[in-house]
């Protein structure tokens, strides 16, 4: 389904050159670096949820034979309790932990029994403090985390759109709930891990596995008062993000340990240490209302959303208000939003971050509402859906497909499927407006006729080969000619992290843009050949066109020659794009059934329908919903962090924290909307967000349609659903 | 003694960035590089230093437990005669052994005793053939190296000025003698080592030290059929190269074993394979002729070369015709050359590379002419000196400094210093014409106002500083702001090897360049925000100043802002800079006293007077013109390849094979003379070549005024200079 121009490179099934080195496992991650002379760094975790740090003594530590640093958080040179200093107080605790888990202490030794013998022998005093877990703990007050703030409700917002009492004075049906959604994990499979190589007075350089290493180099640079130039910072293969990896973990404790110990020092987390303290995705309550004529047209939205934010201020509290109601058009919006800090490590983005649990609400009570107006759910929908021009909350789009998605589920197999006994079905929809931010592409032309094309954005998911495949559509080459890398701080411009969807489209455009400069400069080199002027050659499928006389000089004749004709010919852009220029829409179909004596799930059939603007790659943008559904789902069924009274996390590993397995799933389905986005080149959107949107209302609604219940609390675990099957009427 | 103009960073002594990591042992050189899995590879070397290769037998090899692959060189993908394939040929023998040592089957296995044991159960039949050592015994084609050369003598070039029989007949004085130079080698510290990671179907990477890692890309990509683009090369720290790091030795080697092996694969030479295989400077016999006038006018010069190439053709002919003779103003100018292959190594470039060879010839027979004409011979020079707009050999130059050079020796306080008997003095001149090339250098500007200069050039002598200070100079901020890099092929367009004293000539400019781009962009940033256009904005000491009305932003302030107006600022230039453009006059004085009784010399004092064009960085250069010197002083007096009748290589150690110690010397004075290049934006001439160009005819001449007998061999060893004692009259 696509209104796209037809390309020749783009939209190609290629290999990914990425494939083959991590199918062989030749790929080369975060934990797989080794300097001579290297040491292991590890952090010493609290045993405390809540509590001050009356002391720590490291004495002892630094006698055991093999150690050669051994640093606290009074170490860290910036300890400004907000902005980086903060970050610096997450990494290593100073005054107080707060979080079981939180870092207090980190050493480097020759070997992991040293280091490990090390911290067993700190010292640390602890007083303990009463222990926040819960988003309405916090909102009392009872216990700060932080002094500073006066509250725990750090942060309070609120987008009115028209008059909202008025709004629901002429709805003829109002449907209200509150939602509840749980604290998840991004679910990475490959653990954090850096080595940091300290060089006094030079370029200190640290290798880590990052979504954004200029970013990192910024961070870390400002906890350790460098300048971004003396630290140079390597990202490797990277091993799943979602958001996760996008700040500092250890990467400023292994540097200083390395400047402490002169030598090199490598960290690692293991998968308990990533439960317990690396940046899950919040868990909200958010409280809905909408109200609608007997026609269906909605006349009131209004929400109140409350997210949790861990030990520092972090919540998803903009991507949260902004996305509830992006979908639809109404002429009256209240949205409230807060936030609230409590003793669990701090939030990190997590794929749409906030979108998925406002969204659950807004779309779970949709479906409600369809069904009391005896409605069909899609045709609510397309009803009231937002079309180009139209304001909501997340501002003005131009044209987008999400009509187009609706019509698509309304119109498929899927949908028209019949049930069986105690299986239901649902629909729900997703919107993310997609990233913009600053990116940087060099194309470096070879002479044998090849290029390499460099940018600073880390590959989650096949953006090399879609990046590559943009700039062999420019020069009008095939995709095999260009070699698509990730450079490091060194090697391109600064690069905002890969996430929010932004890389295929802000990364995608620099790399347009340093095509055509790379083209206009061959055609100039051409021009000088033929004794014409740049403007009397055009260039056409990979060619130089002499349109005086119809001659021609490829890419690789003009390039072999290049270094006699003014040197190597290099591309060059950087841009800042703005965000929400390139929306995307989702429209998911989820069949389920229940087993009405366990509270079991099985998930029957799944359908993703998503505007992808132009799909570069459809390998990889079909990856991207189905492996963005697959987390919603297990967001819906299965995933929340369990933590005892005293904040201790009860299921830090995969066996307890249950993400979806290959065998949980039937085969996700993906159908593409191509409606292409008027502010990309290419009419790209973006795709990775919009698909973990839609999942926990449709699956949610679906259990619902089910039971005959409303799911109002997630995840849909056997004791949750075999307590509303009690609860049944 | 200097022309230029003031500078504020440049010609600062500042400290280089390099230094702390190399002094603190935390530079990554070649062989400091790991990655999980890898193997070690080991080279066979042939017993013999001529012989066909009847069969390689490797079966027994493979069948040892830990060998992962075993290869020859009939498994390398591209084995023309000609080119690349020869390079091949040369890494690893196909048919023959062209010299003893050269490698004839590789192994990569799990550990180095694996390895070593495969290498043992390696059967090579081998049929012996004459070995052919001198140029004598090659001249004679008794024996071939390569039949289809049809001759031994693989080049012959002449380079004719003038009527130089008419020259002769005007002349009042001819000297006329022939002089030989010994094989040497380079004396880098570091032994080549590389690590290869095979890639199939993506990208291979090769980390390796080199002179040149782009031309490193360039041939191994081509001697395996590879695509430019599919592999990436990084360049490690270097220790040392002087021409001898600038081509593969087993870099495709490891490649094919990674390949073969599908694990990564390290190689590194130990010292004896070095000298036994990698590249040494050339041999070479010199017969000349000068003839002058009465007054010292010259009339005619007059030359033949042959040069020594080893195992393939290699030597360096035209660096030795181009320079004998550039330094002077004669009409009637006849230098013929050639060069034979023997059984030894192939040459490499070895710093000036064939002209300090051939100016031992000409600088120790004007010498000698001013004995005979009973003239001072500084003054005979001055007489006869080269100057702008005037015609040699290679090429005509426009403003230089030799004059200069030789008024500041002959008003030197060591010129005028009294000798004791068996001291001997002697000045001799010494010109190189600097390269040119192919270059690129881009700079990446930071938010808080430090920048990232990366550059292609592997830095083997300070030139990461020296072009930071360029940047600095151009940006008008301190050079601490400036991190200088070198950026692998990715990171950077292509550039040349670093070699021929070129870097700080083509790559400097290069620096400008991508300077002035980033300005350019500043400039036009500041004028956005102050709404005026960019010419009505200027750039003065780190700040655009707005025409209008005086206001500034500082380089910080635009970059910290530079996101938001239009994204991150880089500035990039590539180009080709024509060689010969900033051409360098050395000259040296050299004070030496002989032992009657041993032969045995004492370098007393060492002066080295250059022409430099402008110190970016004074330590350096004087760093280069000490070093080089002192190269050459090794050259005249000690080293020397000492090779049996049957091709083995006597002395292949530091022990044997002796190279300066710092006990050997004296201070080596240094004197800085400035005349700028016109062709170089600061005046830059290149300084690492001139400086090993004069010693050969300053030491040996040296030697001669304290014995009264001619030196026309070299090195001057203790038996060799008893012997020209015991020849007195």
């Amino acid at each position: 389904m696509t209104e796209r121009p037809e390309y020749r490179q783009i939209g190609k099934r290629v290999p990914r050159p990425d494939a083959i080195e991590k199918v062989q496992g030749k790929a080369r991650y975060g934990a797989d670096l080794f300097l001579p002379g290297m040491l292991t760094g590890k952090v010493l975790r609290s045993p405390c949820a809540h509590a001050n740090i009356r002391s720590i003594n490291t004495d002892r530590a630094r006698a055991v034979k093999g150690v050669m640093a051994v640093i606290t958080g009074r170490d860290m040179p910036w300890l400004d309790s907000r902005g980086i200093g903060e970050t610096a107080r997450d990494n290593l605790a100073v005054e107080k932990v707060l979080y079981h888990g939180h870092a207090v202490a980190a050493v480097a030794a020759t070997s992991e029994s040293a280091a490990a013998e090390a911290l067993a022998l700190i010292e640390v005093d602890y007083e303990s403090l009463p222990v926040v877990l819960t988003i309405e703990d916090a909102q009392r007050d009872e216990t700060l985390l932080h002094e500073h703030l006066g509250t725990n409700t750090y942060i309070r917002e609120e987008d009115i759109h028209g008059d909202i009492d008025a709004g629901f004075r002429e709805a003829d049906v109002i449907v209200e709930r509150s939602y509840r959604t749980p604290t998840v994990h991004q679910g990475y499979i490959e653990p954090p891990a850096c080595l940091a190589n300290w060089v006094d007075g030079g370029q200190s350089t640290l290798w880590t596995t990052t979504q954004g290493h200029f970013v990192i180099r910024q961070s870390v640079a400002r906890m350790l008062e460098m300048e971004q130039s003396a630290l140079r910072v390597i990202p490797t293969e990277i091993g799943g993000g979602f958001g996760g990896k996008t700040a500092p973990y250890q990467e400023a404790i292994a540097l200083m340990l390395s400047r402490h110990a002169g030598r090199p020092v490598k960290m690692a987390m293991t998968r308990e240490d990533i439960f317990r303290t690396a940046g899950p995705g919040a868990g909200a309550i958010i409280r809905a209302r909408i109200g609608a004529r007997n026609d269906g047209t909605l006349t009131a939205m209004e929400a109140e959303l409350i997210y949790e934010s861990g030990a520092f201020p972090a919540a998803p509290l903009g991507g949260g208000m902004r996305c509830i109601f992006a979908s639809y058009t109404c002429p009256n919006i209240s949205i409230k939003g807060s936030a609230v800090v409590n003793n669990k490590p701090k939030i990190r983005a997590y794929r749409g971050p906030g979108a998925s649990q406002s969204t659950f609400a807004s779309e779970s009570l949709l479906n409600e509402l369809a069904a009391r107006l005896n409605m069909d759910p899609i045709k609510l929908r397309l009803k009231n859906a937002v079309e180009g021009g139209m304001k909501t909350p997340a501002g003005t789009f131009l044209a987008n497909g999400f009509r187009q998605c609706l019509e698509a589920a309304r119109d498929s197999a899927h949908y028209q499927a019949p049930l069986a006994p105690n299986q239901g079905r649902a629909v729900a929809a997703g919107f993310w407006r997609n990233g913009g931010n600053v990116s940087s592409a060099l194309i470096h032309l070879h002479a044998d006729g090849t290029a390499v094309l460099t940018t600073g954005s880390s590959d989650l998911s096949g953006t090399r080969i879609a990046l590559a495949q943009m700039a062999a559509e420019e020069l009008g080459v095939d995709v095999s000619v260009i070699q698509s890398v990730v450079g490091d701080t060194e090697a391109v411009g600064f690069t905002s992290v890969s996430g929010g969807s932004r890389t295929i489209n802000a990364t995608g455009q620099a790399v347009v843009e340093a095509s055509r400069e790379a083209i206009q400069e061959m055609k100039q080199r051409a021009a000088s050949g033929w004794n014409i002027t740049a403007d009397q050659v055009d260039w056409r499928d990979g060619q130089a066109v002499n349109l005086t006389n119809g001659e021609t000089l490829s890419m690789k004749q003009i390039n072999k020659d290049a270094n006699n004709t003014g040197g190597p010919i290099t591309g060059h852009h950087s841009l800042n794009v703005r965000p929400g220029q390139s929306p995307s829409f989702a429209v998911h179909i989820c069949d389920i059934e229940v087993d009405p004596d366990t509270g079991q799930t099985r998930l029957l059939r799944y359908t993703t329908i998503q505007d992808v603007g132009c799909a570069i790659h459809p390998d990889s943008v079909e990856g991207q919903l189905q492996g963005g559904a697959v987390q919603g789902i297990g967001w819906a069924l299965n995933e929340e962090y369990i933590y005892d009274d005293q904040g201790v996390l009860q299921n830090p590993g995969f066996l307890d924290y249950r993400i979806p397995l290959a065998s949980d799933l039937p085969m996700i389905d993906t159908v593409l909307v191509e409606v292409p986005s008027p502010n990309h080149p290419y009419g790209v959107r973006g795709v990775g967000e919009a698909p973990i949107i839609p999942p926990l209302a449709a699956v949610g609604s679906a259990i619902a349609n089910a039971i005959g219940q409303p799911v109002t609390e997630l995840p849909c675990s056997p004791p949750r659903v075999l307590n509303l099957l009690m609860q049944r009427p």
